[in-house]
């Protein structure tokens, strides 16, 4: 009884009411080749805000998505808002969600697609906070700048809105006074972390709920294989998985493993305590959820084959993780997530220099080996987008772990469920003045969701490190006195 | 006697030999838009470096002009890296010198112009870096990015190319260790500093060589209106002042007008001790040299009506300032420096994110008042070159006051003879982990000149505090260990 009560007033808390603006920003804040100007949308909520005692500026980094998504599911920021006496603010990053600087031919027209990158995202969340930073200069008069009037800003973001967080706090010191850098894998570009690891964390985090149920995850691919060899079994597959394309060729066999990796993937990302509905809908554990189902002795109907018995198997362990909500009447392998999220806009970007090596053994882990291939990438990235990834430009753009040797007051945060640990920083370097922190029972950014009575208390616990951080890096804000 | 042999021997340490050689960069760092290369030119001396025991890279961060002319004028750098066993870089700056990416039409289509920016810059002196840098990492393997193996980095850099320096440790703070930005205006923008400033420094230094000598060139400016105010006037003065185009209406006047404010403060700019051929040739302590010519009786001929005999005198003075090596057979408005700087790529710089409010008042200057007129800026430019001034950008991108608190390991450095030290961080931040040095008999960047019997004693001061620092910011570069 008293965890439903509690429940409820955590949801009370998270009323999440914001109002949406706009702001101007020039396409090209880097280049003087166009003056094109286009509106980036943020959410904004002034409830709690303290504004004319300073009270600090809460701002979200934007990821690959629609903003709502993610103010929505960033409910620590909410929670902590009143006590700080904070604004908070939601910024959308550029080509998503509805700022898009083309309108409807943003992604039809391959030239206007050039300035989707995170160098000019992060300078129009520095124009939009020197924007929201105005009023405040104004009111302190025209020796604000030396004086150093301004409202302290602490950035936020999860995933790559986590990167954005941490890289806007390394390239703008002056505009961001501290980052939470929640999830973010500055490291997962090449030559710095093994491309395997990814997969071998998604494949423990099915061992651990289970031997037997990554055993047949690990089973499953050769027993498609043997299946899809006929037309009989590829017409049976397509059947009994409820595929919305029949498949009809090895390359519709292959797009359904990729759907299956992604889906093994994200729900391992989205390993939660608790039912969600971010990326995708999901139950609370959804990983053991998923192994429970590939495991139930009902699914394994013994009056099929090994194989398809085995296939029945998985499938049904597929359906917590595409159907959830029983609203899907199919099985698209298109569809691997919210339409919430930009997958074409990031698809370019890891195409142009969010290159993240990713490969698999199928020692370490489950899959079918599979090694990372640059060439076969370059083939794919110049027909669908026109472009050639660059492998070193985000070592270039923000350092690896040289940047992050480089940085201050940054907050680092990996959950050990998230396959993404891969490629986050573990460990401060010694001697730096950043923060790690690991936290054992958490999945992608479990950390910056509201307050939950499933949490565990490891995550409990770092959030209340990051409010005593944050108050220690905005007692620092010094006027910058000359 | 001992003055004659000590100057031979600085004249042979200053061999400056160096191998020219080219490295390919992207036109576009920061966007997709387009894959054009360019090659960008660096000159480069390994005479002193200690390859094989992490013997550091001293690097020039060019400025707006060839780069052959900061190589050979930034002396500092030839003479203390036998000490550091260093190699010299002197990377020259996109869009000037060789360094074109279109060739001959590089500033002929406007359209070609716009990757002509300090972003594309730091970024392409980034690029080089890590290209320079390979060797070494290689070297050591693949786990070289973890264990940090490379080599120190020195930024060094005068006027705007101190700027550069200094933004390239901001940005950059993982590519370079430590920055000398010398005479580097990083506060000259809207805002930060008043417009005033920089004449009243021109003017002080005429002042400081005799009061008489600015009361004449202050009161030139309306003889100049009162003579060529009637056709023989306009005669008379083209022809007494050797005008290579004679002046025929009053827009003619202005540019000449213009003219003599340009070459007194490129004059005072380059006030050094001893004679010297950068920018312009000029003698030693050129403000006494054109103030003393000003003066003399001779030029005052008593034959002319007042405002004439001015006007000879100020002539006289300006003789030493555009005629030096007597080789001007007239005197040419559109010529105010050498031809090895790039005036239309500054032009356009400054009509993009280079926006310095300058003005005078006639007060505490000796100019004819000139308010800073940004709309009127704005109107030229766009005439000129079809691009906006953006008064704010430097600020967005680089934080000014802001900026230079959050930074580390930069030293600016300011003559105070050099008008450009208006905008110069003449006091460090309190609490920060910059320095600040003003040199009282300093010109513009005279510390990165090489050594001089006529050097003053702050000067040499200067240089030796330099060697420590940098001793000590390459002794803290640690390997980034996890």
């Amino acid at each position: 009884m008293r965890l439903i009560i509690l429940s409820l007033v955590v949801s009370a808390v998270a009323g999440y009411v914001y109002d949406t603006k706009w702001y101007t920003v020039p396409l090209d804040h880097l280049n003087f080749g166009t003056n094109k100007t286009f509106k980036l949308r943020y959410l904004i909520n002034d409830t709690y805000w303290d504004k004319s005692n300073d009270g600090p500026i809460f701002f979200y980094t934007g990821n690959e998505g629609d903003i709502e998504m993610f103010a929505e599911n960033t409910g620590f920021m909410w929670e902590i808002a009143p006590k700080f006496k904070a604004l908070l603010v939601f910024a959308e990053h550029r080509y998503y969600g509805k700022s898009l600087p083309f309108g409807n031919n943003t992604y039809s027209d391959l030239k206007n697609m050039g300035y989707l990158s995170s160098s000019q995202a992060l300078a129009d969340y520095a124009d939009l906070l020197m924007h929201l930073q105005q009023n405040r200069t104004e009111e302190v008069g025209t020796s604000s700048k030396r004086s150093g009037a301004r409202y302290p800003v602490i950035a936020f973001g999860g995933s790559y809105g986590g990167m954005l967080a941490a890289w806007f706090r390394m390239k703008y010191p002056y505009v961001v006074d501290g980052a939470i850098a929640a999830s973010a894998p500055v490291l997962q570009f090449t030559g710095m972390v093994p491309c395997e690891a990814f997969s071998r964390i998604v494949s423990s985090d099915f061992k651990a709920a289970s031997h037997n149920c990554s055993d047949r995850i690990k089973a499953s691919w050769s027993a498609i294989d043997r299946v899809s060899a006929t037309a009989d079994g590829l017409k049976w597959l397509s059947s009994n998985w409820s595929l919305c394309s029949p498949l009809k060729n090895a390359e519709n066999v292959s797009a359904l493993k990729d759907w299956m990796v992604g889906m093994i993937t994200n729900v391992a990302m989205l390993d939660y305590p608790y039912p969600t509905n971010f990326i995708l809908p999901l139950p609370g554990y959804p990983v053991q959820e998923m192994c429970r189902k590939i495991l139930t002795k009902e699914a394994q109907n013994s009056s099929l084959d090994q194989d398809k018995a085995l296939l029945m198997s998985i499938f049904s362990g597929f359906q917590v993780a595409f159907n959830y909500s029983g609203n899907s009447s199919c099985l698209n392998v298109k569809v691997q997530s919210s339409d919430q999220l930009g997958d074409d806009g990031w698809d370019y970007q890891s195409c142009t220099e969010m290159v993240m090596p990713m490969c698999s053994d199928g020692n370490g882990d489950m899959f079918e080996p599979k090694k990372w291939d640059i060439k076969k990438e370059t083939a794919r990235c110049k027909a669908t987008w026109g472009v050639e990834p660059q492998p070193h430009l985000a070592e270039l753009l923000y350092g690896g772990y040289r940047g992050v040797s480089a940085a201050s007051n940054i907050i680092f945060s990996n959950g050990l469920l998230d396959p993404w640990s891969s490629g986050g920083v573990l460990q401060a370097p010694k001697g730096s003045r950043v923060i790690s922190i690991t936290i054992p029972e958490g999945a992608h950014h479990l950390d910056l969701r509201g307050s939950n009575p499933m949490d565990p208390m490891t995550v409990i616990e770092t959030r209340r490190l990051y409010g005593k951080v944050i108050q220690k890096w905005i007692r620092n804000v010094r006027p910058d006195s000359f």
